[in-house]
Formats: structure tokens, C-alpha cells, sequence
């Protein structure tokens, strides 16, 4: 019974890609970003990674525990196994090559004497026993509610136990969510917003110099480019956790932004003169149809992810994916497609618009207080609007009454915008931001069709707090990087179990906070998850990115 | 304490009418069609039905007496009478000229001593007892819900019990159901079809022979009236049943159906130069008016039916009428009133499109997994896009967007199909593949307005499914008619009782499942409805129709 | 045993202003009108209002009650108090200038001797020991729904007790609703109506005198004002009491009606030779626009008063005074301005029409039966098609289609009229008689757009039918008022406790429901309301205005 003795520190991992890649231009950030990229075989071999377990064991006996120090990566307590060279299994439910199916693979290849043969066995009854339904399934819409809170699900409860160490800090890739997407979409669209203030007549007195639009979109090329392929480790590596996000009633929504970044991009294009040619556009609206159709089809006919129960302002992002691609296509010269999503986000629009105003009881997750995520709210009538005018040629009433509807849902936002105060910082919060991109975006085309001073003055406005609003965020995104380093924290919204904890696991956790102690705790507290059940627990080697 | 000595065969009825006319074209079937017109006086001399009862009595002792049959005014169990020419009377609940009522008539022509006095004191001691709130009221909404289940709302939950004999094949009428009207909308929507694709321009290439809509149309219109002739027996003789399919919450719907079939035939009637007199197109709207008053108006005002409460995908039918009404009036010329019904259905449209996308946890009959009725979600849009298009005078983009939306709940419904295997087959589903073909009517009509390839590929491609899956239906439908012989199962979704049973009820009911065994149960088990108490069993004179 | 003997008639309170002015036209009644302008200092002075407070006090012990009649001004029972002069402390709670801050002031300047301190000392004791929570804020919106029931929220539950004293005539002023404004909504409309008659060439065969138009408006302008000069009394001196009318869901919609009734007294100004200035417009839609942008905020983002919970049909009174003003505004040739409250009012008409159609289980205060409020829901479509129809230039398909809206729903409520009758008359009644005017308004412009013998004579009848319900509705006031003298009973619906009562203190009411025999009844109901705990009331003069 004395388990605490096993104390193993062991760096486990290289990064698997060059640190200036990953990090890229606005990760260069000195908090710890490890970059455990897990060995399974295949990818071992692929980019060479090479695991340096060097696990440091020391005698410890009754010891309170060493609490583990959120945000370090290094994380002692292994409790019974001797071996060194060992990789860390705690990650592995998320990992593309999880245990068994790693194991599998070792075995085929006649690499079991990797591993030693009581540790496979312990895995095997451990998963037998506890894992059956956790390991590979993901957790149901329901679950996801009742175990997170907050504005964007991402706040696990009082009562919940993750499945992953909440105490220290995870591998990279783990952390890098969906919604680091939206950093692409607040850029992009203000490259675009600083193309049309440099192209529309309206707007000719601003005298706006065309690198402003140059610079903001190779930013966002860059930007878009390097998340594009940070996420794409992570479908790589993790793709256990992608699925899990994917299944988030909230992330899942953030799976738009990627092609709707693209959209603006495409949209923001500095030189006309360049022309994208059409393929570009059916490239980038197919994963959005396909989207659209696994989206609201699960709205419309599934039981658990019906809309009562999953409809939360960042819902719009799923629908807004149309409209972009209606203005962008109906900008290209083609005709009849843009109509076609333009007809399919309006319907969905004027669903979800019913939906999120009549405040179902059933829609749990809406915020009780006021958040930024109802600025997209003013996307979508902003956006479509835009499309409209640009599908009817002119800026007809029907583009009004959109433009219009985006003008009110924006006042009323930012007459109440004192209650934004005092909320915690997420990157989700660039996607936040577009819509006031996209308000100003309409309001300039809105000036140009109506030209007196006061859309003049209003335009000029508009776009004015729209550049103020991304700069804010840009610089608190740079605090948090830079200076609290806790841009990426733990994202638990993807750890969360797929079964409502016992009450004793509660209790036991509550009890015992840290892994070190928890594994003292009693032999009846078998199934307190994996954080009392890790006896070993691997160090990550800092990246210094 | 010898139940099963009680056995009494009895041939009930005579086929009222001819049975090439009751049969049809589409029910030349070998499976039982028992046509017992009741015997009300009235109906007796007129159609000249005979019945000949032959109540096979036996001694029965220790038996306790008639145990009053809950609900029904059928006089199983018969104790004391000895009377030959005996009525079926466990139907008469259902029966226009039901027990009492005909026993009043009887008395006023003083032919009450065609029943013995005991049996009339009986009777109305039993009425007084149990029957009070039972006979001639109808199930509240709530109680469909809590009795039946499924997406037609047809099966009856485990935990019921119905007013009639669930074990025995019902009169023919009785299981005659309003959605055998789906058929003529199949059948009638595909003339319609046919006659598009010869007569549209961008078609001409297919050269359909004129030949197909005049053979379609004709067995349309003789199914039509086959279908009606049939329902309108059901009025006359059991309007009990009739008034509780009008009050079922899927059934109601599908009053709208014969008038849209008409609309639809008169909209596919095959030679242009046939001029329809816009009397029949008053003639065919004031029934859908009447309906949509009713219906919405239960919608909003009505506590027990409204819309939160009763929404399902069936509604569409309610909703489809005033658009297939719109696109026949701008079709002949009218101009306001389509723009009525236009309206009015789009109104109403828009409620119910947000009202089921929503799905409300109060809309407990939606069903869990897809099933065909969702296809009623492609109907609405594709129907008001040629109704605007007509009324418009061309193929505008308000269509394009009605047009698109049906499109793409298309494709969202064809992409899960392989969702809608394994399910039970019944009639409505005739009602469920018309959408298949208005979607294509309208991609005709659509790819003369847009012609290219892609639109021409589309429009016969989405014909050419149209036409296989009402081959397919028919197909369905004469296999469960000729060989399986279960086209008309009994209707049990007419036949719940209005109270929730009690628990005793249905624990006698489970204990004892057949009639046989369940008269000699005990006396405590008085209320066991009328299949635990029935020790009678009439037989049907099989219709060779 | 001798309750009949305490009889106190008390002369209480002069009328602060001229009655001619308060009563207006509409209120020349002989009810008791008691203009209890309330006694704090500084309005003591400014208006010149002597409290002449005569009590006559009588010995009494053990006494049953007197039943205090509702509805009439005599209140009996003075148990404990022996002073003259003394001022109603049970209506404070609602007063501009309530006890406390009466106290402080009177306190600042030396007045403290005016009232004894025993008397003080109570009140605080009082106030300390059950007001604390009661006396400054306001109930929650649930608080509403759980205290009152009916379609207008204006009747107490029987489980309630109210604060304010339930059996006697409060002040005049606490029950001048802000409903009374639909007064000024059904005659200004009806200005409206009759100079549409006149001016309209589809009408010219009618030969309407311009006339009816003069007499009207001029009725409506002299009504507007009086209501308008009341109902500012009430805010000056009771603005607690409106500030829960503010708060209540049902009434808080009313506040719109002052504005749309002065927008219709511009629209109905009788010569089109006076041309009104644009300022006005802008005047009267700054209101509107504060209003819609604090109720539409609360119906998305608050959780207490989010629309699922507070949605009826009295919502359409927030939204038609967008269609109003768009209306105007377009008349006036403005042109974007009118767009833009067109658009706030159809997206907030959309989701406000979904959602009363579905009858959410959530809206708890829809009535179940049919009541004129429902007559709402016709008055948007109509107004917004005539907006459209201004905004266009012409009554185009867009103001069809709404129009056809309007009517369908007429038609459906005028079928179901005789469920309107048995209900309780209240002025809000007025507002619920707009709608029709609307409907023949919309009528009559669309009969000039489609000229033929239908619409001819369906707008005739339209507006023969709105003339006569508003006869009608104003005959039963004018009974109301002079006959039954009950047009202004107790607003209870402002006068609701904060939080549930507790069981004791309803049993407390039930059993002693009257305040003689209240303040005999015991020590421990103490906290009984002011109802039992009052023990000066005061008569009230009747004001013969």
C-alpha cells in the first residue's frame, strides 16, 4: 500500500516540426507550448520523433502529495512502474493512435517487447474495466451540457471529473482548439473591410492607401496558413480530440471558420486585377455544404442534437458560411449557386433567428448574462445583406431590410455593451469581432447606394470601431500570450467524461485534488478516473517556440 | 369455470355495395375485407343488407353475468338472450346509427320488441355505469399522444387498451383510413408529372408520348373516385370514426388531401384545350379554407391542439393545399386570390418550418429516427415555388429561393436514406413520395427558366427517381395487399379508449391476451374492456373484392 | 357582534387640478373619481392640496366585518388611530415621494413634529421588520405570472394577497391604467379611417363628409391630451406605480401606445394642406426606438423576460408602432428612415408571430379561451402592408401578401366571435378594437390597387364593421362608466407582493378577509399586508368631473 514511492519525471517528447513553424509569427510566445507528439509507430518513424524518457524516481512514502503545478509541464507521481523509456498513456484517449490500436500495431510488427508485458496487461483490465464506454465514443450532446458551463461550454463544473489531468498543463496540439480559427476570421475581414474603404466611391475621401488592405492580407495569409496547419497536426495526431470538438455544440460551429477565412480571403484579394478563377469558390463551398447538410440535418432529425436543445448564438457561424459564399460567388459572376445558399442560409437564418430570440428553457447553455458571443447576432443580416445586393445587383429593399435588421441587432448590443465587462478572454472572442467587420463592410456599400453625410459619417464610424475593436482584442490576445501565457490553457471541454460521475469519484476527487495523492487515496476509489488511476505520469519536454 | 366452451361464430353483414366497386383497381386483394354495414334500420332497407346472426350459445354456469363491457355498446356475452339475428354490437361506438340512437329510432317505429326489453335495461344500465363520458365524446389531443406512438401516431402503446377487439380483422370501413387518399395524391401528382415533362420546352427532347399523362391521369381520376366513394361509405355509416380520425393529431392532416388530390387532377388534366371552368377551382378551395381555419385556428387558440403541443411533420399537408391552390389559380388566370392562398400558406408555412426544424420537446410524437414523412418537409417549398413563379409570371428569385430550399431538404433527406430501411409500410406513404415529385416538377420548371446542362441532368434525374419510388410504393403496396394480405391492418389509432386505463386493466389485459382464456378470469376483472370480456367472437364474411 | 355599526365616511383629499380637465369628455361620470393627489410636501405646495382627513372613530370589539364593498369609495374600520390630520400611509409604498423619503424630507426641514413619533416609530418598525425587500424594488417578471392570471394579467390569483388594500377605492390615479391609451389608439384610428374614406378615389362613391374626419380627430386630439395630462400626474406622483406597470408583461407593451396614437393623429390630420414637419416624425419615433431597443433587448438577452416567457399577443403593440411610424414616415417622403423601422418591426414580427402560434408551454399567461386581445394579432399584418405598399410606391405582391395575412386571421377570429362573449370589459378593450379599423384601412387602399365589386364591398364592410365595434366598445364604457361606475377598478396588477406569500398569511387572508376583523384577529399575523395592517383608512372624496 504504499504506492506514492514511484516517482517518475520522464521527458517524453520532441517536437515532431520545427519550432518556428508551430509556434509561428503570433505564437513566439515564451509559455510553455509542448509539443509531446505521441509515438505511435507510423509517425515515430515519419518525422523522426525520438522519446527520451528520463523518468526520475524518488522514494516517497505518506507524502502529501507534490502538487502539481498547473501550467508546468513537467509532472512527477508515478507510482508503480520502474520502466524507463515510457510513453504517457494519460493522453492516449485523444490520440489517433491510441493505446490498443498502438498496441496492435506493435504487435503486428513483433514491437511487444517495447512495451513490458504487465503493463499491457494492467492497460488491457484497466480499459476493460473502467474504459469500455469512455475510450472510443464521444460523449453525447447532453453530456456536454451537463458537465460544462459558460458562455462557449468551455468551463468545466464543480461537479465534473475530466479524463484528463487537470492540474498540469497538456501537450500543445491538445490545446489548440477550433475556434483559434477565429483569430483568421477577424483578420481576413478586415482586410477585406480595408479593401472596400480603398474601392468604394463612397468612400474615395478617406483616400485610403491600398497597402493598409496589402499588409492586412498576407497577415492573414499567414495567420490562416499557419493555424490551417497546426490544426491539421492536430487531425493528425489527436484526432480523438478533433472528434470530440467536432461533437462540442459549440465548436462544432468554429468547423465553418476555416473555409469562410478562406472566403474572405479569397473575397479580400488585394489586386482585382488578379483573377481567382471559379474553382476556388467550389472548392471552398463544398466542405461547406457538407457541412451545412451534417449540420442542420442533425438540427431538423436527430434526437440529441436537435435545435431546441443545441441552438446558442454560435450557430450563426453555421449559417453565416453561406451567406460569404453567396456574396463571394455572386462577386465572381456566377448566378445561380450563390441564390442556392444564399436561399439555404436564409432559411436556417430565420430558424435560428426565431430560435435564439424566444429563449427556449430548453436552451440550457444561453449565457444569462450578456456575452460577446451575441455580437453574431449582426453577422448574418450584415453579411446577407451584402449578398443580396450583390445577387440583385443594387442595393435594393430586400438588402436594406437585411442591412437594416444588422444595424438594430448592432445598437442594441452596444447599448448594453457595460455588461461585456469583467468576462474571461478566449481566442473564440476573434470570431466575435467580425461581425463588426461585416456591419461596417455593409454599412460602406449601404453609403455608396445612399450617399448623404449621415451614412458617410456612419460608415466612416463603423469601420472606425470595428479597426478599434480588432486591435483590442489583438493587444489582449498579445497580453495573454506574452505576458500571462496562458493563451492555450487546458482545454477541457474536449476532457470531459462520457458518463456522469459517481458521487464517491466526486467526493474522492474533491477530497484528493492532485494525481500524487489520489493514487494513495484507498483501494475503493478504483474508478475515479484516469487521474487517480495514472500511476505514471510523464514530463513534456518545453518547446521553446 | 369453462371458458372456452363459449364459443360463438357468428356471420356478420353483407357487403353493402358491389365489391369491383369497394375493391377497386388497386384492391383486387384475397386478404379479408369484411364490409359489415351496420344494421341501422335506415341503412338496412337501403342497401338491402341482411345480417344473418347465428349466435351459437352454450350453456355456461357459475359464469358471472355480462360483465359490462367498458365503452362499447356491443353486447358480447350473452347470457341471457336468446335471440336469434343478433347484431354485431362491438363496433356500434363507432357506427353512425350506434346503439342508443338506434334503439331510440327502433322505438319510434315501434319495433323495439326486435330487442328483448332485458337487453335494452341493460343496456342503458351499462351506458349510465361506465359510458357516460365514453361514448360519444372524442380523445382529447393528449390522450392520441399518450396512447399511440410512431411517426403516424398508428401503433398503440403496450400500456393501452383499445375499445375494440384488437385480435380480430375490423369491418372494412372501419379500416379504411383519410390517408388512403395518399394514394391519389402519388398517383395524380405523377399525371401532373408527366404532362411537364411533355409540355415544358426544355423537356422537348425527352419526347415523352402524351399517352403516359392521359393513362396516368385517367387511373387517377378512377382511383380518386374509388378511394372517395369508399370514404364517404365510412361517413355515412361509421362517422364516429370518422370524427376521431378528424380529431387524431397526424390523421387530421390528411382531410387536405382529397381536395389537393382534385386540385392536382384537374391541374394534370391531359389536353390543355380541355378548358377547366374556374367554378371547380372555388368549388376545390372553399374545403381547404374551411380546413385552414380550422386548423390554424386550433393552432393559436386552442389549448389542447396547439401548435407547440401537436406539430409534426404530417402538418405540411395542412400547409400544402393553399400553395398547390395558388399555383392552379395563377394557372388559370386568377390573380388575388392565389395571392391569398399564397400568402396564407406561406404565413403558416414559415411558423411550422421553424416550429419542426425547432423540435420542441413538447412534440413528443416526432419520431426518433427519420422515417418518410420528413420527405412532406421538401413538398411546401417546391409546391410555392411554381405557385410564385406562376403568380409572379416568371421564375424570380423569390421562387429560386422556395425552389432552393426544397432542393436542399432534398438532398438533406436523400444523403440519410439509407436511414429509412426496416420501417412498416402503410398507406401514407403514398402521401410521403409526392414531394419527390413536385421537387422534380419544379427543377423542370426551374431548368426552362435556367437552361444548361447541369439543370437538364437534374431535372431528369430527380424525375426519373420520382417515377422509380412511386414504382417502388406500388410495388410495396401490392405486395402487402396481394401476398401479405395486410393492407388494411385494423386502425387502432381510432380505437383508444379516452381515459388512461387503470393498471388493473391493463394487468388483466397482458395476463390475459386472447378473448378465449380471458372470460373465464375472475370477477374481479369487470372492467377488463372489451377484449378480456368479450366471450363472443363474430367471424366476417370475407369480401372476394 | 355588531360590524354594521362602524361606519366611517371620511372626506379625504381635495382634486389637485381643475376636474374638468382630469375627468376629460369620456369621464364625466358620476363614479366616484377620488384624486387623492398624495401629501407629500413639496407637491402639498406646488398644487395646493389640504388634506382634510375627518375620522370618526367608534368604539369596536370583537366585531365581524363590515364587507367592504369592492368597488365602492365609503371604507370603514378605524381601529387604533386617534389622530386628525393624518395622511394615507398604505398607498407610500407606490408614490413618488414614499414614507421614508417623506420622512427625511419633512425630518430636514423641522416637520417632524407633524406626525406623532409613536407613529413614526411604528411605521419604521414596520417597514423594518417586512418591507425591506417589498418596498423599492420591483416584482420579477415571474413574480407577475405567478401573482396574477387572465389575458390582460390583471386579476389576482386566489392564493395572493395584494398590497395595496383589495377592498376599498384606491386613489384615482393608482387605477388610471396605462391602457387607458387604447382609447386614444381606437379613435385616433378611426380619424384615420374616415379621412382615408373621404380621400381614397376607390371610396369616392361613398361621398364621406370630411366632416366625420374634423369631429373625429378633434375628439381624439381633446382625448390624447387628457389621457396623456393623467396619466403624467400619475407618473409624477405615483411613479412606483408606474414603474411596475413597466414591469408588467402585459402592460409594458401599452407604453407604446402613446406614441402610435400621436402617430396616428398625424396621419389622420384632417386637412393634407397643414403639412406636419418632419420633426414631428422624428419626435415621435425617438420613443419608439428607446422602447423597442429596451423591450427587444430584454425579449433576446434577459433571462427573466425572455420572449418564451413573456410572449402574448399584447406583443403586437410593440411591434405595430414600427410598422406606424414606417407608415408615416414613407407618407411624409422620407425614405430611409421608414425602411428601417419596417425592417426592426417584420423581424420582430416574425419571431413574435412564431412564437404565439406555437403556444409555447412556457407562456403561461396566454388565456385559454379566445379574448379580443387576440384581435392583435391582425393589426401588424395590416399596417405593415400598408407601410410596404407607402414604401414601394404601390400595393405591391410584398403588401399582399401581408395584407392577405391581416385578413385571413380576421376571418379566423370573426368565425370563432361568439367565444368573446361572457368577458369582463376593460379599457385595454379599446386597443384590441385598432386592429379592425387596420384591417378596413388596409382594406380600402388595397380596393384602390384591385377595383372591382368584392373588394369594393368588402371594404365597406371592413370599415362598417370597425365603425360599429368601436360604437360598441365605447357604448359599453360609457355603461361602464356612468352606469356600473366601475370603468377604473383597482389595479391590482400593480399592487402584487414581491414574493409568494407564505401559507400562513394566505390562510390569514382567507380567513379574515376583511381589515375590521383583521386587526382584532391576532399577534401573529403581524405580517398580514397592509391590509391588516392598516388601521386608518381613509374616505375618499368623489371627484363629479
Amino acid at each position: 500500500m504504499a504506492p506514492m514511492e514511484n516517482i517518475v519525471v520522464q521527458m517524453d517528447g520532441k517536437p515532431g516540426f520545427p519550432a518556428d513553424v508551430v509556434g509561428g509569427r503570433t505564437m513566439e510566445t515564451p509559455f510553455s507550448v509542448s509539443l509531446s507528439v505521441p509515438a505511435s509507430p507510423s509517425s515515430e518513424t515519419k518525422l523522426g520523433v525520438h522519446h527520451l524518457a528520463v523518468p526520475l524516481r524518488q522514494a516517497r512514502q505518506h507524502s502529501l502529495p507534490s502538487p502539481a503545478v498547473r501550467g508546468s509541464a513537467e509532472v512527477p507521481a508515478v507510482p508503480r512502474s520502474n520502466t524507463a523509456r515510457k510513453r504517457d498513456r494519460r493522453f492516449d484517449r485523444l490520440r489517433t493512435f491510441s493505446g490498443r490500436l498502438d498496441r496492435q500495431l506493435s504487435t503486428l510488427r513483433g514491437l511487444s517487447q517495447e512495451l513490458p508485458a504487465a503493463d499491457l496487461e494492467r492497460g488491457s483490465a484497466k480499459i476493460s474495466e473502467e474504459d469500455t464506454d469512455d475510450d472510443h465514443d464521444v460523449p453525447t450532446a447532453g453530456r456536454y451540457f451537463d458537465a460544462l458551463e459558460g458562455a462557449e461550454l468551455d468551463t468545466l463544473r464543480s461537479t465534473e471529473v475530466a479524463v484528463l489531468p487537470k492540474d498540469e498543463l497538456w501537450p500543445f496540439l491538445l490545446r489548440f482548439p477550433i475556434s483559434a480559427f477565429g483569430m483568421c476570421l477577424g483578420v481576413s475581414s478586415q482586410a477585406m473591410l480595408w479593401k472596400t474603404l480603398e474601392s468604394e466611391p463612397s468612400m474615395a475621401f478617406l483616400r485610403v492607401c491600398p497597402a493598409a488592405n496589402h499588409v492586412l492580407w498576407w497577415i492573414s495569409v499567414a495567420l490562416t496558413a499557419v493555424v490551417s496547419i497546426v490544426y491539421l497536426l492536430k487531425v493528425v495526431f489527436y484526432f480523438e480530440a478533433v472528434r470530440r470538438e467536432f461533437h462540442h455544440p459549440v465548436r462544432v460551429n468554429f468547423f465553418f471558420a476555416p473555409w469562410v477565412a478562406c472566403l474572405f480571403l479569397v473575397k479580400g484579394v488585394p489586386r482585382p486585377e488578379w483573377e481567382i478563377h471559379h474553382l476556388f469558390w467550389y472548392f471552398l463551398m463544398v466542405p461547406i455544404l457538407c457541412l451545412d447538410l451534417k449540420i442542420y440535418g442533425q438540427w431538423m432529425s436527430s434526437g440529441e442534437r436537435r435545435l431546441s436543445k443545441v441552438a446558442n448564438p454560435s450557430n450563426h457561424l453555421a449559417v453565416v458560411g453561406n451567406f460569404v459564399g453567396a456574396l463571394l460567388g455572386a462577386r465572381m459572376g456566377l448566378r445561380e449557386l450563390p441564390i442556392f445558399f444564399f436561399a439555404v442560409g436564409l432559411a436556417h437564418y430565420a430558424v435560428l433567428f426565431v430560435t435564439l430570440y424566444q429563449r427556449l428553457p430548453t436552451n440550457k447553455q444561453l449565457p444569462k448574462e450578456l456575452h460577446p458571443v451575441f455580437f453574431l447576432f449582426v453577422a448574418a443580416p450584415s453579411v446577407a445583406s451584402m449578398a443580396w445586393a450583390r445577387i440583385s445587383g443594387e442595393f435594393n429593399n430586400g438588402a436594406k431590410l437585411l442591412y437594416f435588421v444588422s444595424l438594430f441587432l448592432y445598437v442594441s448590443l452596444v447599448v448594453r455593451v457595460n455588461l461585456f465587462r469583467g468576462l474571461r478572454f478566449s481566442l473564440a472572442w476573434w470570431a466575435y469581432t467580425f461581425p463588426m467587420t461585416s456591419v461596417a463592410l455593409a454599412t460602406v456599400l449601404y453609403a455608396s447606394e445612399v450617399n448623404n453625410m449621415l451614412t458617410l459619417t456612419l460608415a466612416v464610424g463603423l469601420s472606425g470601431i470595428a479597426v478599434l475593436t480588432v486591435i483590442g482584442v489583438l493587444a489582449t490576445t498579445v497580453y495573454h500570450a506574452f505576458v500571462c501565457g496562458d493563451l492555450f490553457p487546458n482545454d477541457v471541454s474536449i476532457a470531459i467524461k462520457q458518463k456522469r460521475p459517481k458521487f464517491s469519484n466526486i467526493l474522492a476527487h474533491l477530497r484528493l485534488p492532485t494525481p500524487a495523492s489520489s493514487s494513495s487515496s484507498s483501494a475503493n476509489s478504483r474508478t475515479t478516473s484516469s487521474i487517480g488511476e495514472s500511476p505514471v505520469i510523464y514530463g513534456h519536454e518545453r518547446a521553446e517556440c
